[in-house]
């Protein structure tokens, strides 16, 4: 985790949902908006820093999908690997930002191209994970995510968000 | 807003919603649950930590209500007052956590009895802010707020959460 003091590579927010339902494409003229969705899981915000460096991608999803927070049926807490559950990942530039007077400022985000590609190869990353755990496989567990740089129209629906923020 | 390097008193996550809606009260026997809800507006999750001094509330409730994250229908970003918006506070002591290994501590979040204390000054002077606030009077917008120490079930319904975090 990032030491104290230091300004981050990276933020995630993660929330515990039992039905989330994400906007990844608007409405346009006669076409209608595009969402994704998942079951029971975990929500997971994501805010790239400036220098932040793909190096930092694997460590950064073993954490994510390694820490227990989520819920089982007997109120045990296990990963969402072990649950197993669904996963949606939801870009949140928004979570870089800093008070200065009334506004928020976004100077320590990372640049959009930057951000671009560290958020698609950290979706790629949770993918690849969940498709070679057996149980989550067997259970047909998925993830979902938004469309970088988009409005990220969200409902969720939780037992508990159980919200936690973990940077790196 | 709290220096980098040191550690916060207070850590307080910022979503917009379009309606929230959040059980106070959990089921018990034939007594259904109790829930609040609030239309378009702010939701507050909050959490202090070890050490927080209630002087801090005031300046927190001021930043808060007056930063600039609310959309109006034209687009254009101003605070929750001038909106004007309700606003949902949900105790979220899970804010405080660490990760350690492959759990989370909280070691650094206030006591149970300190940290009811904060909450519920927090909550009440967010109330009278709204209150004294003559737009926010008229338009008849409403502080609502989730109990302290029960499991926060939200559901939450958004055009963006546009989720930011302040530290203070």
């Amino acid at each position: 985790m990032a030491d104290s003091g230091r300004t981050p590579q990276a933020r995630a927010l993660l929330q515990q949902c039992l039905h989330a339902r994400l906007q990844v494409r608007p409405a346009e003229g006669d076409v209608e908006a595009e969402w994704v969705e998942v079951q029971r899981g975990l929500v997971i915000y994501v805010c790239f820093f400036k220098g932040a460096d793909k190096e930092l991608l694997p460590k950064m999803v073993n954490t994510l999908l390694n820490v227990k927070l989520s819920e089982t049926e007997n109120g045990k807490h296990v990963s969402i690997l072990d649950l197993p559950g669904n996963i949606l990942i939801i870009p949140q530039a928004t979570l870089g930002g800093r008070v200065k007077g009334r506004s928020m400022q976004y100077h320590c985000n990372s640049g959009k191209e930057e951000g671009l590609e560290l958020y698609s190869q950290f979706v790629n990353l949770c993918t690849k994970e969940l498709a070679a755990n057996s149980k989550c496989a067997e259970a047909g567990v998925v993830v979902k995510h938004g469309t970088y740089g988009n409005r990220q129209v969200l409902k969720l629906d939780t037992n508990g968000p159980y919200t936690h923020l973990i940077e790196f």
